[in-house]
């Protein structure tokens, strides 16, 4: 973890920039494989399966005996621990439930808005060293309440053939049926044009490696709508000589074991702090299964020790994907914050809570995306259609206006689908 | 316009079908100005202008002096018709503010959610044959309810250097400030990188030509976000034998004037009325100074007659972005409908009508885009970041769940950030 005290503004800016990603080189690659599996469909997905995951297979979909198998497989003790999160991650995203308003904007003229469910959806979940199930609930989940007819989910076989018992336990739980056992570039591909086994959706959630993530843009480019583009994991931790090193310590590693690119920002006005936690790293990382990981993210990572004052304009330069607040002053930092994917507030809250089960989304806008990104929600399987309905007097009241401003666009056949109602109302009326 | 009989699916799969658009023939283009603008500067700025839009230009702010003059050109009743309509965009846009609930998932966690504006955007709004002060209002009210900081507004000048005034007026009137004389590749280059004179913004807004939509799209490669993909402007327009014909001929030759690449489709299970309809849309076409650019929409526009049992399902599978329900059974269809932007249900209620006063937006998703996306809301302003805050007794609730399924994926310093906590907790108990 590097060190900066005190930097100036022209300083931060250099200090706060996260590497280039180079998604170029994949490109092609990605390019080759969409051609080929929308030319031949399920015989592409089995070469490319053989190709790169090294498996063979030509039966894609999960069958009911392989999911009661993983049901058998998975102990109690992490069933119970999913349905709780399940039950958490149900409670905040159903809130994001909207009802429908009516708002009369003129006497006669209403108008309002629907959320409906995307018809189709894909979820691609990565397999490698994690097998992310908690991500099957917190894509999974949305989509089921959102009310999507079609959820696919998508993910890398072993070399046996065989997907993470709990990824398929946690799909059976929430109601996902339609279970691919396809990974990396073409399962983006399948699940952008189908075939002969595979349905193609209207928009893709999930995270993956730089192959899955270029894949993703490129469907994006063809037109295929996907939850947000993506960058490796991060956490911004503020913490003040009020803060526990060991949870300050323990919060950063989290962060910092997700993969070799993950980055961790430590900001404090306590230089102290800052050197009593990472003192403190070195004595946790000890004991940790996947300290090799660690070391490495650690070597992209950063402390800054900087004035109070300058704290809040730091994490909305920096934008990060988690921020955790662990200060006496949670609360002055709070009403300042314009970008951050998640916010976790005081020192019970680390984001390992929100990684898995306090409720809300894991899937976040990284690399500064939070700018102008929102992570997943409700709102990422729904698309809002307005409706609105006019009545004879709504028209009157509104007619004149719309006649104007169509006219003064020179949108003359506009103006006249107003003219040609107003006069029929008149003659209605003689 | 053509007429189809009694289609069936594999005929209306074809029926259906968009043009595809070549949007690679300007990507080079757009490369080289983005490269240029980045590099030069205000300077590149000046020489697109001139060398694209025919115009000497090296101040692109617009001045006070221009504010004040174009206030002054537009008439009276064209100012009172915008007023009018951005109160009911206003009122409309207002309803959409979410208001901050939090939710305890679990004893001691709270979780909830708040929208924050994007800090800059940028608005593009074209020049050509409509001036779209409308547009203004559509992007501009809901960025100003939102609470963005910087708004950012480009708009082509004409060869003398001068933009629209009703674009002006209606930009002062809701208070946007920052608007630039810049147009095409180069304007959306420049909120992209920011100039001497133009500031950069982190998502961008607004219809143009295939240039900007190129240009957009790229901007969105580069990691800026966009409003949506775009496409030509269209309509479905759903009619019975009750409907009047020339209600429905005036929708559909609204839609044909926007472009020549405007798609109108009428859908009945009436073939005399889509009959009548053609021969009123040759009696109002007549009078229409646009008549060159309708007649060549309706060239690629359609009719289909189908049985009523269809129409749902032939909605959602073109996905229109505007659809006109004009039928004795318009419940029915609203109940079924899964895909389209914005719908007008009834005779009174004409598509110019949300176009731009009743207070729907009419930035919405075309080229089928509406199976995934939304169309211009204040949600398209914000940015939703979660917070979440567990107490001590909390973290004694969540613990155990997140402990179990940490190890599970393999995460053991996710464990850990809970256990360093729990133990800590016990100690204290001692």
């Amino acid at each position: 973890m590097k060190i900066y005290l005190n930097p100036n503004s022209t300083e931060l800016k250099v200090i706060l920039q996260r590497k280039v990603l180079n998604e170029n080189l994949v490109e092609n690659t990605v390019k080759d494989v969409f051609e080929k599996v929308k030319n031949e469909g399920d015989k592409a997905i089995s070469e490319f399966s053989k190709k790169f995951d090294n498996v063979n297979i030509s039966t894609f979909l999960i069958s009911k005996v392989e999911f009661i198998e993983a049901i058998e497989e998975v102990p109690e003790e992490l069933k119970n621990a999913i349905s709780q999160a399940a039950l958490n991650i149900e409670k905040f995203h159903s809130n994001q439930k909207e009802n429908v308003s009516i708002i009369e904007t003129m006497e006669g003229v209403k108008c309002w808005r629907k959320s409906i469910g995307i018809e189709k959806v894909g979820i691609y979940i990565p397999g490698g060293t994690a097998p992310l199930f908690s991500t099957v609930l917190m894509l999974g989940i949305p989509a089921r309440i959102a009310g999507c007819d079609e959820i696919v989910l998508c993910t890398p076989p072993d070399k046996n053939g065989k997907v993470n018992p709990a990824i398929l336990y946690t799909a059976n739980l929430i109601g996902i049926s339609k279970v691919y056992k396809i990974g990396g570039i073409q399962a983006i591909a399948a699940m952008t044009y189908g075939t002969e086994s595979i349905p193609n959706v209207y928009k893709i959630f999930g995270p993956g490696n730089q192959y899955v993530t270029a894949a993703k843009q490129y469907a994006q480019q063809i037109n295929i709508a996907i939850d947000m583009p993506a960058g490796p994991s991060e956490v911004m931790v503020i913490c003040d000589e009020t803060s526990k090193e060991q949870f300050i310590a323990a919060d950063l590693l989290s962060q910092a074991e997700h993969g070799i690119d993950s980055q961790v920002v430590l900001v404090s006005d306590s230089e102290d702090k800052i050197r009593l936690v990472n003192d403190e790293i070195k004595v946790q990382l000890e004991n940790l299964p996947r300290r090799s990981i660690i070391e490495k993210s650690l070597e992209n990572s950063i402390a800054i020790l900087t004035q109070k004052i300058n704290i809040v304009s730091i994490i909305n330069q920096y934008a990060p994907e988690h921020l955790i607040l662990n200060t006496s002053f949670n609360e002055e930092l709070i009403l300042g914050i314009k970008n951050a994917g998640s916010v976790f507030i005081g020192e019970f809250t680390p984001e390992s809570a929100g990684d898995y089960a306090s409720g809300t989304n894991h899937t976040l806008p990284t690399n500064g995306f939070s700018k102008q990104y929102s992570g997943v929600s409700l709102d990422s399987f729904v698309k809002k259609i307005t409706f609105q309905e006019i009545s004879r007097i709504g028209i009157k009241n509104i007619g004149k206006t719309v006649e104007i401003m169509a006219e003064a666009e020179g949108l003359l056949a506009h103006k006249n689908a107003i003219t040609i109602r107003l006069n029929n109302l008149k003659d209605e009326n003689k």
